[in-house]
């Protein structure tokens, strides 16, 4: 890729979002929140009906339209790539669709030493809606950041193993332990369709990545550093060059947060089982946090959101750099009115 | 209760696991497994083709047959009562049923106090039916201990504030955030219910109990102190006369783990997340621990088993207490050839 054809969205590069991660001083906590375009919005089941989310991730009017809504409503300090993790497996041919209510399930699920040889890498010219996607945003945004995504090999692999979303993850792990070559190889095919997927976002204007290893938190330790970690750093590794901060969120990674963070991460995720002070502790000083809120407490009365999101905000004050958002994903049901008002109170609350 | 009430198989109180809850020397270390009795099973399969879940659990000829399978089938140094957590709330009237695939499911949930006020306490004339299936059981099992349990009061809460399963438990946070009166109102009567349950199967020969909070690992450390430890330890406590070993297992409970046994337990159950040794470092020498195999590795091959067994032996072996367990339930899919290699592996391999 040559400097030329990356389109760098100037005052993005200087937003709060990507200082923070930086770890370098700014003046009030950014804030946004995963899954923030989404059902919670009116306005996004309104251009969402009658269309299919693999469709809708396609075109690019609609998830420009799409990303654009929380930033429009909520005033959050950056947008996120309104799409899916699966998206760059069905763009080299894996034959899956994503379900209202399921997740995403495969005609087939991925288990063979043949299934896995005929994934192929990804190409920029297989996603091409995704770089207009990101263009057009970049366009719209001004100063606000684009963040791009991904998902990490191990949760990838998941879906393909399983053939769709599970509790226990049995059969992948039954592989990653049964036969480390063959689940070695398919997460490297995995790690450079990510990597691939991130590049693309990047050199269209993202101004920063995240790289969501959303069922890490099912591994012990020893199998994360074992199976898992070694592939997500090769992700990670891979976005060096491109200068953009990295953020890397799992779910239920208390055990995980030294090791999320080292695999290359400048930012670790952090859902709510573990306070802030602590997970920096955990994580080092080389590294910024976002986290933390319990999505749930949304749906309590607004004293109790006040008093959390203040106790969020003073639990990561002593970290190398706070990004505020949630523990997981906004939950359908929230009253999208709550998520503005907790906007407003970390922009008020957080201001130095 | 009356000390002549009591039946109490003498054998049974000698028993390795007893012993070992008890921190006590054992010549080898005991096992079982969480879901034993169960969809595993071909001749449970058998026994309960054409009969629904809480019908079976409300006939004490299947109630013994079932708990009596893996007993005889693998050979294991514990049988736990065939039941399930919300048979006591189905026995005080609450209108649920479990479907299957799915688990328990409410006609209405619990969300108002005159929901709460609703529910009454549990006697044991409600649950004659357990009463002569634990009688039956420990007259067939001999010197094998039966393992009685119950839910904790969170877990049950939250199957009733959402009207079954639930992944965030996001109604039961907000209304315990929004509402601690009614939430401690509700967890009181809870706790009452499980003890009751408790107490009525130790009367009739249990020979240990099993606290089951299952999704307390949802919680953050801090949430879990103030809204649901205190209730936990309401049933421990209410139970600790009868002089049985005390077992409290959740999921996901890395950060919890010194207060799921500070509440009162004499063994903590923990998932495979974190290894033995840590886990009973964070739980303090006064305990034991029960687990921690990846019930998900009985899908490999073998020698994959052979080796985590052999892992979680040694990481085990200086705990106060150890018994041998996986870290969850058997998965249905499981080979249950695989689980009697396990017990005689632990047999062999533990042998002191």
């Amino acid at each position: 890729m040559s400097a030329m054809a990356r389109c760098v969205p100037m005052n993005a590069v200087d937003s709060l979002l990507v200082r923070a991660a930086h770890r370098r001083p700014v003046p009030r906590t950014p804030v946004w929140f995963m899954r923030q375009a989404g059902r919670s919005l009116p306005e996004y089941r309104a251009v969402r009906a009658g269309i299919g989310m693999l469709d809708a991730c396609a075109r690019p009017d609609l998830v420009t339209e799409i990303t654009l809504q929380p930033v429009r409503r909520h005033g959050v300090d950056a947008a996120i790539l309104f799409s899916d993790i699966v998206v760059p497996l069905k763009a080299v041919g894996v034959d899956l669709d994503i379900k209202p209510g399921v997740g995403p399930v495969l005609a087939e699920p991925v288990r063979t030493a043949q299934d896995v040889a005929a994934i192929r890498p990804l190409v920029a010219e297989d996603i091409g809606f995704i770089d207009e996607a990101v263009r057009l945003l970049v366009g719209e945004l001004g100063g606000t950041p684009l963040i791009g995504f991904a998902g990490a090999p191990f949760t990838l692999a998941s879906y393909l193993i399983e053939g769709g979303p599970s509790r226990d993850h049995a059969r992948t792990k039954a592989m990653m332990h049964g036969d480390p070559a063959l689940w070695s190889t398919l997460l490297d095919r995995l790690a450079q369709i990510a990597l691939a997927f991130l590049r693309v976002q990047v050199a269209a204007g993202a101004s920063a990545v995240q790289l969501f290893d959303s069922w890490a938190g099912a591994l012990s330790a020893a199998d994360y550093r074992r199976f898992v970690g070694p592939h997500s750093a090769t992700v990670l590794a891979g976005v060096a060059d491109l200068g953009v901060p990295r953020i890397h969120f799992g779910v239920g990674t208390g055990e995980l947060l030294d090791q999320i963070g080292a695999v290359g991460a400048d930012v670790v995720g952090v859902d709510w089982r573990v306070p802030l002070d602590e997970a920096s502790r955990r994580i080092g000083p080389d590294r910024a946090v976002q986290g933390n809120l319990d999505p749930a407490l949304l749906l309590a009365d607004w004293p109790v959101v006040d008093r959390e999101v203040r106790r969020v905000l003073a639990e990561g004050r002593d970290a190398p750099g706070h990004i505020f958002n949630l523990g997981h994903g906004v939950l359908p049901v929230t009253d999208p009115d709550m998520l503005t008002r907790v906007v407003e109170l970390v922009h008020t609350a957080s201001a130095r």
